[in-house]
């Protein structure tokens, strides 16, 4: 985490029923709505932010709705598992992990579903290191009346969104990945139709529900008492990515993501993503043969001090993850390769 | 917040699925478990203290079932709001603003609603500084074989709370009040009858799924991204807590609820709560006749720096509430008694 986030932890809390608090968080969620580029609705709960998939579910969703779920990786089979688990009658279109899903199969697996209410997608697929094309995905789900429901965890602040050009629905991330924070806040956008769609859903719901934190917005409240802390520091890193300029971020995330592939690729190491859709956050890429990607997790940490990630699921013990989101530049990667370099020739 | 708990939230991020972690986890659930007196399962979730409602409502509540609420103030009314939200069948037991809940009006109460599943109590009620007598309460819905569930986010760790020797069945808090840390996380502990009692209900839950959470919190682990910099406070300050002693906290809890009500005594000023169940982490009070609580609210931020809060609910314009719980001492309460005594003198 940047130093001015740490620091912004320390402001002094102030009452959230005051004045001072409202005009604060005002300017907080118009600048979110900004960093999303849209005019669309932006809602924060305590949470970690896989609560935005119990937040779609909740809200957008009723018991029987057919839902076609891209499942690219880990995160999308959650979001799929979500969604059943609140009753949804869940599709989904399963790709090999390291693949996309393509507009052309979504608009099969719709055609295969009439009358389906939402798609869900995985902006960045996290445990695959793929980025799905979710503007044209956007595009086709329109076309066949669907909700577009979006985990953007590892995307959101790093990633291009277009909130309003690509006309998205709903959209949510979490605090902790490219937005620089600690864990602990979660960060939806709910458009029109969003909107129109939980005026029509029977389900309970009260915690996360998007009307009642809504009308508190509007005022500069929340419905519940905030995590005052991390707001600030949300406050600190948001500055921190306008004042840096969000494209400018996204050429950032763009050169690491390439760097590091291009890094890995000299290594004579093999990626796990599509090239086509690799993630500009995150790189997964697998040992060379007979090294256990623990191994080299281990000594990257115990001689380098540098954190890497196993895969997940099936891949648990078999791949390795690097995240280039958020605070991290050229220097960083650079570092990372030069130490996986070093392991590689002792291991 | 002590100086101990900001600096807490500073400690680096350590990743929420490796040994360090675990490690961390474990010790801070055991001594959430001594600082309940109970040997019943802590769980933790991102969230403020209002999450520990619908906590209840999705694990331990079916749509139809009678449940008793005990309603002594806005956050009684709160609680059973939630639980009627997600369809149960509530008897409200509403009692004038500043009186507690007896156990013989519980006991009425539960003869009225045979086959009552729950009963949904706040132990202490914010809002009018009541403190209702939760060992009484809980014997009398033992008796009449209805869970309790336990509102205790202005208790814990100030007052006490017997989880195991008063048999209580769920009890949650917020990391915000007494146990002196920034909003954002949500502590749950849960006894025998209600796990058993999440076995029979077949509600939809997938985040605040207290089994999804349990079978994680034996590992070390947590079910979704943990709000770690939080998790660090709350180390910090149960650790506070253990070195001063839980009975030396409940004692000065104890004296500085005294004090303040003494102190507003000899300032001739009204309290709301009945004293034989006053609080001793919050006191309520009317202004002199003629004076405006915001008046006096105003000028002790203005001329002192000193936080009172207004009312809730009814009383929202004309009682003033003075916190003491958590990181406060005599000294504090003293300081706080000769600002509105200058305050007074010349309204």
């Amino acid at each position: 985490m940047p130093p001015q986030v740490v620091e912004a932890m320390q402001r002094p809390m102030v009452p959230h029923r005051g004045p001072e608090f409202s005009e604060f968080y005002i300017a907080l969620i118009e600048r979110l709505k900004r960093l999303h580029r849209t005019e669309a609705e932006v809602l924060l709960w305590p949470g970690s932010g896989s609560a935005g998939w119990e937040i779609a579910a909740v809200n957008l969703l009723e018991p029987g709705d057919v839902v076609v779920a891209g499942v690219t990786g880990d995160f999308g089979d959650r979001f799929a598992l979500v969604a059943s688990t609140f009753g949804a009658d869940v599709r989904r279109v399963e790709l090999e992990w390291g693949n996309a899903i393509v507009p052309e199969r979504l608009d099969a697996a719709l055609r295969a579903a009439p009358g389906a209410k939402a798609v869900l997608l995985t902006h960045n697929e996290t445990s695959t290191a793929v980025t799905n094309p979710l503007a044209e995905l956007t595009a086709v789900a329109q076309e066949h009346g669907a909700l577009v429901l979006v985990d953007a965890v590892s995307s959101a602040g790093g990633i291009p969104i277009e909130f309003d050009a690509w006309d998205v629905d709903y959209l949510f991330s979490g605090s902790q990945k490219a937005w620089m924070c600690p864990p602990g806040v979660a960060i939806v956008v709910a458009g029109r139709r969003a909107w129109e769609r939980t005026r029509e859903t029977g389900t309970h719901r009260f915690f996360w529900d998007m009307d009642r934190n809504l009308e508190m917005t509007k005022k500069g409240w929340t419905p519940t008492t905030p995590p005052i802390s991390l707001l600030y520091a949300l406050d600190a890193a948001t500055a921190m990515i306008e004042e840096e300029g969000l494209e400018a971020v996204f050429d950032r995330h763009r050169r690491l993501g390439d760097m590091t592939r291009a890094g890995l690729g000299q290594l004579g190491l093999r990626l796990l993503a599509d090239d086509a859709y690799a993630s500009n956050t995150v790189t997964a890429f697998f040992p060379p043969d007979g090294v256990e990607a623990r191994t080299i997790i281990d000594r990257m940490a115990s001689e380098f001090g540098i954190t890497l990630a196993g895969g997940q699921a099936h891949l648990a013990s078999s791949l390795i993850r690097i995240g280039h989101m958020g605070w991290v530049d050229d220097e960083d990667i650079e570092s990372c390769l030069t130490a996986l370099n070093d392991v590689l020739e002792s291991v």
